[in-house]
């Protein structure tokens, strides 16, 4: 590696996705530390809980029950961030010139999902087979391809894929009546990252404006297009696959590194190794190999402090509605950030300086794509029956 | 209020300080909540402890002791995130074009510091009368001043200030053989956020580089300069003071608000209502107008939930070494970023939908102003021996 001294020095390395710094300090992890333990996952949990509002059978907050499904569910979160219809809001006939450009609002409707991976209680994504996975893939593949705009670029794609997948039990998956912009997909899961609920789950928010995040990506990935004349993750792909120092795992379809850029301890991200612009691109095969992938990243995170590892996870891909340009400028990945640091209890707090100045991690992103590598193999502990 | 309906749509709001958005959610405070819970601090504190790192008179982790001091006390963090020397790092010469372009890193050097805000281990800043205070906004701005540029724009007004604070007890706060850009003063408070020591004390880390942050506002404040002919936080504060829907308390110097772009549940800022540009412009008396604001924030922080609040906050400021044009441009605030949402054990938790996509909150900051508002008086708990 010839960025060896890399390895000893504070430096700041870029994050060409979202065109920002942040501070590495590979010598900090040698400093105690005092501070909060989190708490393992005490009790062991049973394989269906009468309690759950995901469990099979189940009611939920406001009535409705939970079908007997058998491997994914899907309905509209009964707590949803943002709602179909609401009131509506004009600001711009009301406001003076100062407040227009310093109390700058925007009405934003849409809707969300929540999605459980298994019926199963006590389970979680490093417990499942990538042949397990794939419904849930298939299910993100479906949602995704069922809310994409008429005239979408990838429409007739969507069709396509639409006609070959086998539907699993949605509660509410029809069309929205308004045409949403994009469709995040997230999965929070441990106490740690504020999930409530240990049922194996994720969320879908489907909102009429692009977020901060994918919005940034966008406008990056298309200047580099620009002015390269190539994708910015096809050069990455190739940049990694070739030196090796970062790669975690790959197969034929996607390749598993720690990003150069990472900010999380064990961050990675799951990238597309041709150009997959979003999820109704994957062929059957591809999508196996994405459960693959998916299976990988949390069977060995699992393994690296022998705990269930919490994180938050979410994929990127084409906007719901867009240009044929924007579609193009895509590219298929999805960001894993783990908070865990040194221990099953101990981990990074991004906080004081990384709020108000700047992202500092402690390990090199070389340092953990290492450790990830190495702890492969079966699952530490027994499959959860 | 003319937006009264803000207070029950979900919408987005711009935050003109860095340029970006986030979601707003009102009506999701319903929502129950199973998650963690976080643990209140248990046990009542010593007023001195042997163990601690930061008490007067005990012993560091590298076997440097400290003194027996009265108010305030300074030395370089024992395990610093940059440091004033290292080894070179010289990317260019060896990098090929993709790699230059996706694999970018730059070298910092900087220096770290603690600074205690009390030879108590047992209060917080909530404990502490301003006047209390007012030795670590002295101590702050000594240590600011003292690692200005020799060409500063502020340099005179630097000396000035250094020669009328008293000095107490700093470590080893001479000036670095390196002239570093910018200092970052930033307090974690509360196991929550990341804390590993209850003895009351902050950091400052001072970096060669720029960091993203206070990078971003400048940007923006520039802008809005040039672009209106006025400065955005001057402008913001007239708004606000004229609106009173925001605005927590205000005295003859400083007001405290929850921005209208305000991410976490009861994030406040303070701004200087006159232009100062960074901690040695401050007089004598509105030093002590800014100790002011700084107790009526943490007190108010500790009334709201009766606990002691965790949160994290910053000072921006003009950078260390910067043009006539930057300092000029420079609007001292501090932020106040505190995660607690709905009680002492309750948090919010920014995590998978605003990792990925945008930050969002649930209460609005008008009905978090409100709230602050009605919790001045005492402290809750008596003060602390
Ligand atoms: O320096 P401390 O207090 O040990 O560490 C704390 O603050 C730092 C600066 O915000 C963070 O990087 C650490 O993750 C946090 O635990
Ligand atoms: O929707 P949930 O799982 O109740 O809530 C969780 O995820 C959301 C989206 O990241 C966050 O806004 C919440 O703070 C978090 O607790």
């Amino acid at each position: 590696m010839p960025d060896q001294v890399l390895d000893d020095i504070s430096h700041r390395r870029y994050n060409p996705l979202t065109g920002s710094w942040l501070l590495v300090s590979p010598h900090r992890t040698k400093r105690p530390w005092q501070g909060q333990q989190e708490a393992p996952l005490k009790n062991v949990l049973p394989e269906y809980d009468p309690k759950c509002y995901l469990c099979p059978g189940n009611q939920r907050a406001q009535g409705d029950s939970n079908p007997l499904y058998e491997n994914t569910f899907t309905f509209v979160n009964d707590y949803s961030a943002v709602k179909e219809q609401q009131q509506e809001y004009n600001p711009e006939i009301k406001r003076d010139d100062i407040a227009a450009l310093l109390l700058q609002a925007q009405p934003v409707t849409g809707r969300c999902y929540v999605l459980t991976f298994s019926p199963k209680h006590d389970i979680t994504l490093a417990d499942m087979a990538a042949s397990d996975i794939l419904p849930v893939i298939q299910t993100w593949t479906r949602i995704y391809a069922s809310h994409l705009s008429a005239t979408h670029p990838l429409r007739a794609q969507a069709d396509k894929t639409l006609s070959s997948i086998p539907a699993n039990q949605d509660g509410e998956v029809d069309r929205p009546k308004n045409q949403l912009r994009y469709m995040q997909i997230f999965e929070n899961k441990g106490a740690a990252m504020g999930c409530s609920n240990p049922h194996p789950h994720c969320q879908i928010w489907t909102t009429s404006t692009l977020p901060e995040e994918p919005g940034k990506e966008l406008v990056q990935m298309a200047k580099y297009l620009s002015d390269n004349g190539r994708h910015l993750l096809a050069d990455y792909v190739r940049l990694e696959v070739e030196k090796q120092e970062r790669v975690v795992w790959q197969n034929d379809t996607f390749v598993v590194v720690c990003p150069w850029w990472a900010v999380w301890p064990f961050e990675v991200i799951i990238i597309a190794k041709r150009h997959v612009r979003a999820l109704v691109d994957l062929t059957d095969e591809e999508q196996l190999h994405f459960a693959e992938a998916v299976q990988e990243v949390t069977r060995r995170y699992d393994n690296l402090f022998e705990t269930s590892f919490p994180y938050s996870s979410g994929i990127h891909q084409a906007p719901l509605d867009c240009t044929e340009e924007e579609a193009e400028t895509s590219w298929f990945h999805m960001h894993f950030y783990p908070p865990l640091l040194r221990s099953a209890t101990v981990r990074k707090f991004l906080v004081g300086y990384e709020l108000m100045a700047e992202p500092q991690r402690d390990i090199t992103p070389e340092q953990a794509a290492a450790r990830l590598r190495s702890c492969g193999g079966k699952l530490y502990r027994k499959l959860l029956k």
